[in-house]
């Protein structure tokens, strides 16, 4: 797929829709701000600049027209007090009873489903003028969208506040935009979940699938079964109330709640105060650690259809959501292979395998769903020839199986290149689609494929860590999952999201300002710099390799350095691009050439400050080995570049010694990383290859600099 | 007041107390740590150092010896989870079951009072050895208190993490140790309050004063008088099941929560709904601004009482605390006095006066708190001749009211010198004293002296800003509470403050990590390294001057540079300190110049780099004054150290002109000010005095220095 640039993308997409745009507002081109210079999150299906600007005053006021509701007007005050916030003005209060006059006027029809829903309209048209903004939705939840991006145009320069003059129409492409956060592995307080919910509303996110039981903890309160909750949970729950707190909180954001209830496997907690329910006698304990484990309900006793039919008939009096999740997943079996009665069973039942005693049992769970009136939906393993169809797959393997699934007329979603838990950085994420561009499916098919969600597992996120691993990258895929599928430019994309994800700071989140917090508390110290410093160019190591290189329980303290850095690396992404630059600067080798001694001089510099500092904190002390290959790495980018710069040859000799000490520096510790190594690796060949560099075009050098020192083709998320 | 030397302290401390100690432990003095290089805050009553060291590993583990309860679990548990985060450890979660081989022993003999009281033995004593650390306390908040000091002894170096050997005996020098938090004028969320509670635990403060009505907002919920809260509040108050929620979170950090209602002025919120309660017939609407307003209960009518009688019986069944704060304050009686059956009824009762009048009113008001076994509390305004013995005063004045006050035999609380909302430093919070050392009071009636409360008023504290206005600077508030009267180092006290407030960082206060979010918000940029070069040496201005210069509402944002700026600039404290040594340095100037020089030149380059930056952000527009003023300190302060540095004699000219540019400086713009002024004049002066310099004695300069550009008298807090 190739990524169009933006400016092209929106005159390809007005053009397409056949907006009709007064042709005079082309004429005015001096006043005309282009697309490229806004900040939207994502971006709308179709947007065009017109001439004009609103100046947002301490007199901005909001009217309502038609249709108005107690969520409209909660949504205005949100919108309207963040306005207030970004700009320090005093905004009054009240809503403006005179639409003619009004600078903001919200115009919707109805309030849309009660219970927000998979059929909800979300789509509305933003438009705006030197005199007023009109925003005009079918339903109340497309006036919400609407006042997002209302927020999102805003900007400033001396004359002060204002929207350009602007003409959008817009509506997602998915109508299943979602956030799985899982609460099972560590507990996360109701007010991380509703910062949560306030950062999906403002990038348009519109399902919050909460992933409630685990082996690790059983997070809800049931009051016909309180032994799931009370001895499941280390006390860490959520009462009803609550739920019914964050449902309201969702829904007065147009977010749908998904809980799951993931069985027969990632079942331990239910078995602690029920093992009668277990595949082997128990007695059982929380689970503690990260992995597969083998406790599973037993599917062939009655008793716990009986127990099932109870439980989740009282979770979807509590949920009011169409869909239920059953989990699913990753259940090996290992408890049914070993009990006798259950191989007896399968013998007598004519099953053959675990597979198909998985399918028996899921459909029995379906017509418990479906006696409460709710729709099943289930990680891929539940797909089976005996599946009804109006099960919905919910796939971690990736496009091609919702294909599949969607060929055999299953809708379904999709989170796999979602799992921001593995630490991808967000542009993996945002080229990742659940229906690519070389798709084989019909449009009718096609029309199965409702979505995706990205997914939070919780082995590794605390409160405190929670919000930067989600944001901002969850922005991306947002974008994603609402925007056309040609909005593909990844630069364009970085640009903005560092927009948005200050902007998000305004809910609440913490994704940026725990940074420094657990900097501070490494360092004990006010002077964080040189850590930052070593921070700002390392990340967590991807996929699931954390653990195995520093093993942790449930219950370990999630404030270590490995906590405290974060995925993607804004340094590096500098870092890359102005050695590119430096390189095919060729044969000068000046461009860029302070800022790229400046930066390595500054991990030098860091890499000798650190020493004292972990001398100080026992804490840092796993950091040790990632300091004496920072230093490793700084000088061996600095040498490079002062042999290239002044055109003195080096030796075979130097350039092994500098490559292996790379090749050292690459290799993750305490479970972190270096990313900075592909480039300083370029740095480090091409001053080897000098001599041959005298022979070389300009042209031909330029190529040869992009395939230096290529990097390892990157695991995929 | 002459404040004593830490060290100096220590010793007295422990010889006052006769501590037995073994002669040895003075042997082996290379491994006896200095008390010097601890960071305890409130510092102990008593404290002696003592040889050997406790390693904290991850086997650390607690056995509780004696009592144990739920409340000492969950502290335990609270400290634990504290110490693995900043260890970066997995401790064992279970309690050890083997007291001799424990890391850490906790004994205590019983629970103390059920419902926190003002005569709770909060005392304990913690001995910590190679092998052990051994905390004893009569009851489970002695122990809780132990359980603080107990993480702030953690130290680390290279070979981990470990205790130093030391032996505290501890209590506190007054019973009453509170933090007052109006959440009338501005609401704070449950988290709020729940962070500072257990802020309030790190620093052993003990009383939570709940200031819950106020003109700007009621917000308590009432079920007897459900407009009060419905009509009072914009819908943001507090439960009855959440102030029970509060209510036990404290307890369970052994901290007494002391609601206040605040009559019969500061009143207007109660009025919106009950209009019939006040002293003119209304209508009346929640207050927006900030001042002193008239409504007023009327206290002549029967019906009134009647109201109070039940709606206060029903919030003394809610809260348990032996007090209730009845505030009293403010009253000035304007509609008292144009009321003609007010004034017709204290005509018929030989009422003189509106002072008068209002302690008829304490008297009936007393009468019911009395019936619900309540005891009163009120700003010292309720004194009168009338008040009976058992009210406590609470004083805004002085701590000569309260001598007066317990010379008449009343109990009183000191708030005089502890109003955190003024914006004070530190330092002059630290050095007011409910009991100064030129008391005149007598032994037994410096008893009635109980303590005193730092006071956060509401005006201009949002929750994103209210940790901001009470921490760190009530931790030396708290300070000065527990600790014995001569601990009074200022330097030392601000010393263990930095620390201290990094910590406090565990609990979730964001007074550190919000600056950053704020200066971003307003910057729009992630770079906001000018911005806060120049937040650092400003602070908003002193007292209710805010206000005048910046009037706001209370719907107003707080997200101005006023609001992002702290009380207290470290940056300018240290500066003030160079610059005195740079000047005792004559006649080289060499001391401390390459750092001035560079600071300055970083204010400097700041005022370049914020003109382009404000033009960007119309949110900082407000600032400009302050970018022109801040290059015109930074020119005079390097000109002038140039000067001095080469000897140079400045003209009169030079001198006039750059003095002139300084008292505009000076000036508070933005409702801020610079606090490095006086240190910039000194440079200034002192190099034009350079000629008489010539012909002065380095021992006299020094004491020249020292009145070189004298400030004006600090006003007091």
């Amino acid at each position: 797929m190739k990524p169009v640039k933006y400016t092209k993308l929106v005159l390809t997409l007005t053009c397409a829709l056949s907006l009709t745009a007064p042709l005079n507002a082309q004429k005015s081109s001096t006043e005309v701000m282009s697309p490229a210079q806004l900040n939207l999150m994502p971006i709308p299906a179709s947007i065009r600049m017109q001439s004009g600007r609103l100046s947002i005053t301490d007199s901005f006021n909001v009217a309502i027209k038609n249709y108005e509701d107690d969520r409209l007007r909660a949504g205005i005050s949100r919108m309207r007090t963040r306005l207030a916030g970004r700009t320090v003005l005093t905004l009054p209060s009240e809503l403006a009873t005179d639409d003619n006059t009004a600078t903001l006027v919200v115009q919707c029809e109805r309030a849309g489903e009660i219970i927000p829903s998979l059929s909800e309209n979300e789509s509305y048209s933003l438009e705006v003028t030197d005199k007023q903004a009109r925003l005009v939705a079918p339903t109340v939840v497309g006036a919400l969208r609407g006042l997002e991006t209302f927020l999102q145009l805003l900007q400033s320069d001396r004359d002060g506040y204002y929207l350009p003059g602007t003409k959008i129409q817009d509506q997602p492409r998915f109508p299943w935009r979602g956030l799985l956060i899982d609460v099972g592995r560590h507990y996360e307080p109701m007010e991380v979940l509703k910062r949560n919910l306030d950062a999906m509303a403002a990038v348009k996110l519109n399902v919050f699938h909460w992933h409630l039981t685990e082996d690790q903890g059983f997070r809800v309160e049931s009051k016909k079964f309180p032994k799931l909750h009370t001895l499941g949970s280390d006390g860490l729950y959520y009462t009803q109330d609550q739920v019914r707190e964050i449902i309201n909180y969702a829904r007065d954001r147009g977010i749908r709640v998904m809980p799951e209830f993931d069985i027969p496997g990632h079942s331990t907690s239910w078995l602690v105060g029920h093992p009668e329910l277990g595949s082997a006698p128990g007695p059982y304990k929380i689970e503690r650690g990260a992995g597969i484990f083998e406790p599973a309900l037993d599917p062939t006793r009655e008793q716990t259809y009986k127990f099932l039919e109870t439980f989740l008939g009282e979770m979807a009096a509590l949920f009011p959501d169409a869909y239920m999740h059953i989990g699913g997943d990753e259940n090996e079996g290992k408890q049914w292979d070993r009990n006798p009665q259950i191989q007896a069973f399968m013998k007598a039942k004519g099953i053959k395998d675990n597979h198909a005693l998985q399918a028996y049992f899921n459909q029995r769970v379906l017509k418990i769903l479906q006696k409460h009136g709710k729709k099943m939906i289930g990680w891929e393993e539940i797909m089976h020839p005996d599946l009804p169809n109006d099960a919905v797959i919910h796939s971690w393997r990736g496009p091609a199986s919702l294909a599949e699934a969607a060929r055999k007329g299953y809708h379904g979603i999709l989170s796999a290149g979602y799992y921001i838990d593995l630490i991808f950085p967000a542009s993996q994420h945002y080229l990742a689609d659940p229906l690519p561009q070389d798709t084989t499916l019909t449009t009718e098919e096609a029309k199965f494929v409702l979505g995706g969600e990205a997914t939070m597992w919780g082995e590794w996120v605390s409160p405190e860590t929670i919000d930067s691993r989600i944001w901002p990258r969850t922005a991306a895929i947002a974008e994603r999952l609402w925007s056309p599928r040609n909005v593909t430019d990844v630069e364009d994309m970085y640009r903005r999201l560092a927009v948005i994800s200050r902007q998000l700071e305004e809910v609440g989140l913490t994704h940026e300002k725990n940074y420094g917090m657990l900097l501070r508390r490494l360092a004990a110290s006010d002077n964080t710099a040189p850590l930052r410093t070593l921070a700002s160019i390392i990340e967590p190591v991807k996929e699931y390799r954390r653990y195995e290189m520093r093993p942790q329980t449930m219950l370990s303290p999630l404030t270590g350095l490995v906590d405290a850095t974060r995925p993607d690396s804004q340094t590096a992404r500098h870092f890359a691009t102005n050695v590119d630059s430096f390189l095919s600067d060729a044969p000068h080798f000046a461009a860029y050439r302070p800022d790229l001694e400046h930066t390595l001089t500054e991990w030098l510099t860091a890499s000798r400050e650190l020493d004292p500092m972990i001398d100080r904190s026992a804490a840092l002390q796993e950091a040790r080995p990632l300091v004496s290959s920072l230093a490793d790495i700084a000088e061996a980018g600095l040498e490079a570049i002062a042999h290239l710069s002044s055109g003195d040859p080096v030796t075979a000799e130097w350039r092994d010694a500098k490559l292996a000490r790379l090749d050292e520096a690459v290799k993750p510790k305490a479970a972190l990383e270096f990313v900075v190594i592909t480039s300083v690796r370029k740095l480090v060949i091409a001053a080897a290859e000098l001599p041959q560099l005298k022979a070389t075009s300009p042209a031909e050098w330029k190529k040869r600099v992009t395939t230096l020192a290529a990097p390892p083709a990157p695991s995929k998320p």
